[in-house]
Order: C-alpha cells, then structure tokens, then sequence
C-alpha cells in the first residue's frame, strides 16, 4: 500500500484532483458523502469507500478536499480514522480551515502515531486540472518531505513551505484568498469610477494588468469583473468566498489584528448572497460597486 | 525650435526626465519656481528659462510635470502661455491632476489654437530615470501621434492611449494609484495577521509575489511593506499620496461613485500625517495595520 492515494472529498476540485492522481498511476480510493460523484472515478479504476475510516484503513496518504471545517472535523477528527491512518499514515488536508482546526487535528491523529500535513490549494478547478495550482504546505517536516513529490506530480506547479508549525499554510491560504478578495472590491471599485468618466472597463484592466499588476490574479479575474459576467465558469462559488473570509475575520479577531478591508470585502460578499447570488462566483462580489453607483441593477 | 522640449517643474520625477531628455539630444529649455535646482541643468547644456510662458515661447513641446492642480493651473491656465505655445505648440502635461482639471486646460489653450496631450505617468524616480516607466496619454489626436515618440524616447516603457477626450488620461492615472494603495493596505492587514500568526511577514510576500501577484507593485511595495521601512529610498511621500486619494475621492463624488475601498486607503494616509510622517513614503500607509493590532508603535 506505498503510494496508495485516498482521497476525501469530490468536490470542484477534488474531482480533476481524481484524475490526476489515476493519471499519475496510483491507485486510488474515494469517498464522497453523496455518492453518486463517486461512480465515474470507480469506473476509471479508483475503488470506492463506504466511509472516510475505510480510506484511512487502505491507504497510506489520505487527501482531504471537503468544503469546511465542520464537514472535515466530521470525517477525520475521530478516533477510528486516525487509528486507521496509523503510524505509516499522513493526512494531506487541503482545505481552507481555520488554523485552530489543523492545530486541533494534528494534535488528535498524533496521539494514534498518524501525521497531519496542510497543504491548502490556490487553484480553481482549471487549474487544478492542469496540475498548475500553488500549494502551501506545513506542518511534520519528515511527512512534508515525504508528500511533496506527490503534490507537485498531481496538482502543484509550486510548493511553498511554511515550516513545521500545521497551522501556518492555513494561514497563509487565508491571507492570500483576503488578498484576492481586497484585488477584486480594488478593480470593481477603480472600474465602476472609470466607466462613470468614459473609460472601458476592458481597457482600464487591460493595461493594469499588463503592468503594474501583470499578474494571474487581476488579468483573470479582471477580465470576468470588466465584463461583469458572474454565472459562467464558476470555479468558486459566493458562498464559499463568504465562508474563507469569515474565517479570515475569525482568525484576525483571534490573534487582535483588525482588517478593515478585510470587513469590507465580506460586506460585500454577505450583501451578494442578500441579493439571492449563492451560484454567483465570488468575483460577483464586485458586482457591489457597480450597483453602489448605480449604474446597474 | 521642432524639436526643442521644454520642461516645468524639476521634482523627483522632473530631475530625471530632463537628463533623458538632453542624453536623447533634444534642445531643453527648464523652467522650475525655485530656480537653484535648474542651474545643474544649466551646466550641462539646458537653457534655464525665467517663466514658464518663456519656455512655451521657445519651445514646440512644453511638459509640466508639478506636484498640484493649482500649481499647474498658476503656470499653464494663462494668456500668456497659451498664446506663446501658439499653433504649432503642444502642452505635454504628466502631473497627476483632476479630469476636470484637463479638460479645462485643454479648452482654454485650443482657445489660442494650441493643443493639450494628458500623459501622466506611473513609475518611480529610479523607473523614470531608467524610461521604465508607463505612460497614459489622450487629448487631440494629431497633437498625441506627434507626442507619442518623444515619450517612448525619453521615459515611458509602454504608452496606453485613452482617446481624444484630454481627460480620460488622469481618470486611468487616479484609478491606478488608487488600485496601489488598496494593494498595499491589503498586503498590510494580510502580513499582519499572518505575523500575528507566527508567518514571517517576508515569507507571505515572497509566496504571493511569485505567484498570483506575480507584479511589480506587489514583488517591489510588498518588500517595503515586510520590512516596514518607510524613511529610506522615498520614491513619492506621503502628502503627495493624500493629495492624489483626494483627487480619487473627489473625482468619485462628481460622478457618483461610491468608493468605499477608497476612503478606507485616504484614512490611513490622513492618519499617517498626523502622526507626523510627511517624510516618508506612500508605503508607510501599510504602518496603520501594524500600529492598530498593536505591534508596532
């Protein structure tokens, strides 16, 4: 069972996760709670688990990919889970929680000899798909060595290493989703004002993002805020930038460090969600300033 | 005189251009308030006018490059200079001022048949002197084609056309130091928070900066801002900032455009000077997040 893969969670990312992770030849087991987005993965030679615990019994590195804390505390924060897991066993968990959830479940698979590795993902599920997400990870730095070769042959373009503390890449992941979220009230906010003194959406971002801020970040979703399109190719749904950034909000209460920005982008994305927007992507909370303005409704 | 440049106005930004300028081997005539910083020109083969209304008598090219509205409107909104710039004459203005500022000027030169081109520029003085910078022109069509060499010979990297309209250039300039400061708010609350954390603030920036902020202003602010060294290599102070928000918030008024992301930036600055920094860099901005989650005072 040496590089066997289990994978939790088969989610927008998970899924091409999935294939990666058969098209890099392991074998690879699967759980989902619904599972019907089970079935085509065993068609293609994954075996699927009947619980998070059977995974973690087969499988010597168990990836988790689910929507939040709660969800992952569920499956992995018990005693059979990590028992299965054992002392050969690493848990990747990938997904945007609270520093104090992967401090907590570190703690509890250490005491059955198993490993906790956070390795959140910045990546939508394009990316992903073509293994060019960028990965954060932290946590014990003989299992870190150990799942690095792995992320960067299915998922990672590039690993950042944040130590030995399994907190740190959450909070890392956490910052980064602010940053992108504080990019985007930026842009809507500096193209809502443009378009109101007859400068195009498009042109503005374009030499924006073409020189001061050549960057992923704001040509790609630069172009979706210019064009205000906001329900096609939803890689990250409102809902789930709502939840991010409460934790940021969370996380800052914790540790007394205030982001008002940080504030102003979740108004924004709570204001969306208001409005009926939960299968909006996130960018949709730009959408804001346009109406703010009044120059859509 | 087809040639000749004429430039007002020797600042951080000022000093440079005009070594371009003369190394590209155009005549340069300078004209600057206080006359001691044009004499180092004088001696390198400028000619030092008395008044600006001089330079424009002597020169086919007048830029102004002045640190306000009002001190471009006292040297450029005359008679005097207008009519000296005359027919064959172009007023290349590069200062950060209001729209409504252009579109003002360029009214009452073309009353005297002489053509306005709005060019500000973004870039540093270190940028400027390398003609790294980027520039954002519109205005009169004729008049910018005529412009747009003499500008890729002397400063700019990239040159972005707006239109004829004289003012969408400043609307482009103001969104974009906008979008600057919001960036470095954002990256002070994400560095803060993650300090908090036990993340080295140099560590985050290095990760973002290299990836989905892969940019200038976040690869060059952001190490400023990691550092939280604001009195050293200062490219553009604080009350220079402060005007420029006040330019943004002001310009959002007039057309009705709520930006709440704006405020939250000018706040910090108006901050920033109270607390007696009028001599440091722009970034210093970012001390705010430091000093309101109390690690830094």
């Amino acid at each position: 069972m040496n590089d066997s893969i289990g994978l939790i969670g088969l989610g927008s990312l998970g899924l091409p996760l999935a294939e990666n992770i058969l098209a890099a030849g392991h074998p690879l087991t699967v759980y989902n709670r619904t599972p019907h987005k089970a079935k085509p993965l065993g068609d293609k030679g994954a075996t699927v688990a009947a619980s998070a615990s059977e995974v973690a019994q087969t499988c010597r590195y168990v990836i988790t990919l689910l929507s939040d804390d709660a969800a992952l505390k569920e499956v992995t924060l018990t005693d059979e889970f990590a028992r299965n897991l054992g002392a050969d066993g690493i848990h990747i968990s990938m997904s945007t929680i609270a520093p104090q959830t992967a401090r907590q479940l570190a703690e509890h698979h250490a005491r059955f000899d198993a490993r906790y590795v956070a390795a959140p993902i910045f990546g939508r599920p394009a990316a992903v798909a073509a293994k060019q997400a960028w990965v954060c990870v932290s946590g014990d730095a003989e299992a870190k060595e150990q799942v690095k070769p792995i992320l960067s042959a299915i998922v990672a373009q590039g690993l950042y290493d944040f130590g030995d503390e399994p907190s740190t890449a959450n909070v890392v992941k956490l910052a980064g989703n602010f940053m992108i979220g504080a990019a985007m009230e930026a842009m809507a906010e500096a193209m809502t004002v443009a378009e109101k003194n007859g400068v195009s959406r498009q042109a503005l971002i374009d030499m924006f993002s073409s020189t001061m801020f050549a960057s992923p970040i704001y040509k790609n979703y630069g172009t979706m805020i210019a064009r205000q399109v906001y329900d096609e190719n939803v890689g990250f749904r409102l809902p789930l930038g709502l939840k991010d950034m409460n934790l940021v909000l969370q996380m800052a209460s914790e540790v007394k460090a205030p982001m008002p920005l940080a504030q102003l982008v979740q108004s924004r994305l709570v204001s969306a969600l208001a409005k009926g927007r939960e299968n909006w992507d996130w960018t949709g909370l730009a959408y804001g300033a346009s109406e703010d303005a009044g120059t859509h409704s």
